[in-house]
């Protein structure tokens, strides 16, 4: 085990009626003025943006709202709600949504109370030491933004989609989550955000740092509970405790318990990047098509994970690493499809990727060698996304 | 699954040297005159006890010290720091030691801003709704309160042994631990704690709550690594590794996370804190001979949740739930005994435990049916005592 630093303030409101909760919690985190951050009509449909609203007016709260993020949040949005934060001096951010409105609302928050331009956080030039309160109302588990620290933000000049993470700044005060919010979400978006939420799971899991029982044996407790409840919230979208679970998963996933102590590896979201970037694909059906090809590559180079991996959350049997790594790959690969995900370019839509350009990018921006858990050069990612074919 | 809150807002330092940090820490908490609460002998001759105090002082913080503090710590030494605080203007706590002086600390910490007696937040007379921030080094795995918002303070006067258990204001600022304060502890010690962190677990995870599938999984994931971490601590207590195992577990045991979305049991605890303030045993030991006979009388009336924690756990095969469920148990006392725990009245060298006495004080501190996996009379503690021979 690594040493690590480790804290994770937000305070989770689970439930149902959950929203109800956002004039209280926004008033106790210390807001008065917000701006409400949010996607497009389903929000304001399925009247969970006038609920969260409301909350907010009658515990006295100001509101200024911001609709209209797209998935894949870009920074003019961000540069928007900054201006309107400055100028209406706004002192806290609530989103509703999923992955895209709560990255979005963090970006702003960090922004508004920086002099310069906030791409310089994310761009490395500088390190955030303050921000406004966030506070989050879920609609969408699968980013896992509404425990996390981390948003993921693209500069449109060039197309740069950047994640970034911090320990503290962008975590959320307050997130409520009520999974009957869930319910409406078509059945795509439903798998694929199953998908995204196993991918930050694997992305800590398979490391190369040694004796690590505790974060493993939790990691493969989420994941095996998700395999368990997913295909209850297939057959029956209304199934709140089947709801529940995968939405209580979506959030330890990402908010950090999975990674203590162990170097992470992160190749597969990096990979799915370029593929979103170039045919804009949904981000966790492209990880569920890299995810088993990554894995297919890590059988046959270094399988001591996968097949722990294998054994551990899917009860595969062979004493062979390889073997077990490889049954593992069928299992999940088996297991996606039964949830209607692609598992493969072609299942995307994509009959002949341009390889050789989703390479180059990824170099580009990662470095001549990506992955925490094994090192690729160029010519083994073009073999990794030749298994997706 | 049922609705919950849930915040952790402790910020977890974790490796080797993390001592070290608790000048750095207490001044990020806004700390600059503290008082360190620790026990006796062992922190002074460890180094420990001076690394931390010279780590304060060079982040110019003042420190008073309090040491004494005994196992199942007393009013008296929470009245002592609290008139320190007032007097010498205090504003933060620092605990060196394991849950007796963290416990002190936390109930010192809040004392020192309220104007009447601390013991009225024990005593369900007051809501604590502020506290000194209080930062936590670690050096005894087991109770877990370096991040939990839980206190156990025992009245002198009669002898009240009272948990209490907040939702934010005990809850440490920071904690730091390094798994080689650990190393010297005695193997019985050791093997105490681990039964300790185990019961937090067990506590959550007896329920009558359906459908908490990711919380299940999660707990039995702890429990996993801890069965399979235990035997090298004591084979070799200057593992690393597995002392650093351990120790997350204990923590992780106990700060929430096994209890999200369900109601909890605590009938063992409040079983073993009868028979430790009768026969002044250790907690985690005493814990060691109740858990067994508790989950044996379940094996009889209730079984599905000890079978399935016996299927999941340790293995066990069998179909039929009783069986599983006594085969559970039949797995926990031989672990325990191989850890040199006591499993039974006699092995804590009880001859003849004055059962009737045992129930009458339970049930007058506790109320005529405790438990909330299973409502238990009297004539059914009595029974689990007995089990207990």
């Amino acid at each position: 085990m690594d040493n690590f630093t480790y804290c994770t303030p937000t305070k989770y409101v689970f439930g149902r009626d959950a929203e109800l909760k956002a004039g209280e919690e926004a008033k106790a985190s210390g807001m008065s003025r917000v701006l409400v951050v949010y996607g497009h009509s389903s929000a304001r449909k399925s009247g969970v943006l006038d609920r969260v609203i409301i909350s907010l007016q009658r515990s006295g709260i100001a509101v200024t709202e911001l609709g209209g993020i797209d998935p894949n949040p870009t920074d003019p949005k961000v540069r928007e709600g900054i201006g309107i934060c400055r100028r209406e001096k706004l002192d806290g951010i609530v989103a509703v949504g999923g992955g895209s409105a709560i990255d979005t609302a963090k970006a702003i928050a960090a922004g508004a109370l920086y002099d310069g331009d906030f791409w310089d956080f994310w761009a490395g030039k500088k390190i955030i030491d303050k921000a406004l309160p966030v506070g989050c109302v879920l609609t969408i588990p699968a980013a896992g933004s509404e425990g996390s620290g981390n948003s993921v933000i693209t500069l449109v000049d060039g197309m740069h989609k950047i994640s970034l993470r911090t320990d503290y700044w962008l975590r959320p005060k307050w997130s409520l989550l009520n999974p009957e919010l869930t319910y409406s979400l078509p059945p795509y978006q439903t798998a694929s955000g199953i998908a995204d939420m196993m991918a930050h799971i694997f992305e800590r899991y398979f490391t190369t740092t040694p004796d690590v029982e505790v974060t493993d044996r939790v990691s493969e407790g989420i994941l095996r509970s998700i395999i368990e409840e997913a295909p209850k919230v297939m057959a029956k979208p209304d199934d709140y405790q089947a709801r529940a679970n995968i939405m209580w998963a979506g959030t330890l996933a990402h908010n950090g318990i999975c990674g203590t102590g162990r170097r992470e590896d992160w190749t597969s979201h990096a990979m799915e990047h370029e593929i979103s970037a170039v045919y804009g694909v949904t981000h966790g059906a492209g990880l569920a098509v890299i995810l088993p090809a990554w894995m297919t590559f890590m059988a046959r180079n270094s399988p001591a994970k996968i097949a722990q991996f294998g054994r551990r959350v899917f009860g595969v049997n062979s004493r062979h690493d390889t073997t077990a790594a490889l049954e593992a790959v069928m299992s999940l690969k088996a297991f996606f499809s039964s949830l209607g995900l692609p598992v493969t370019f072609a299942d995307l839509g994509i009959a002949r990727p341009d390889i050789e350009l989703l390479v180059k990018k990824l170099h580009e921006n990662k470095g001549d060698e990506i992955g925490g858990y094994y090192r690729l050069t160029a010519m083994e990612t073009t073999e990794i996304y030749r298994l997706a074919l």
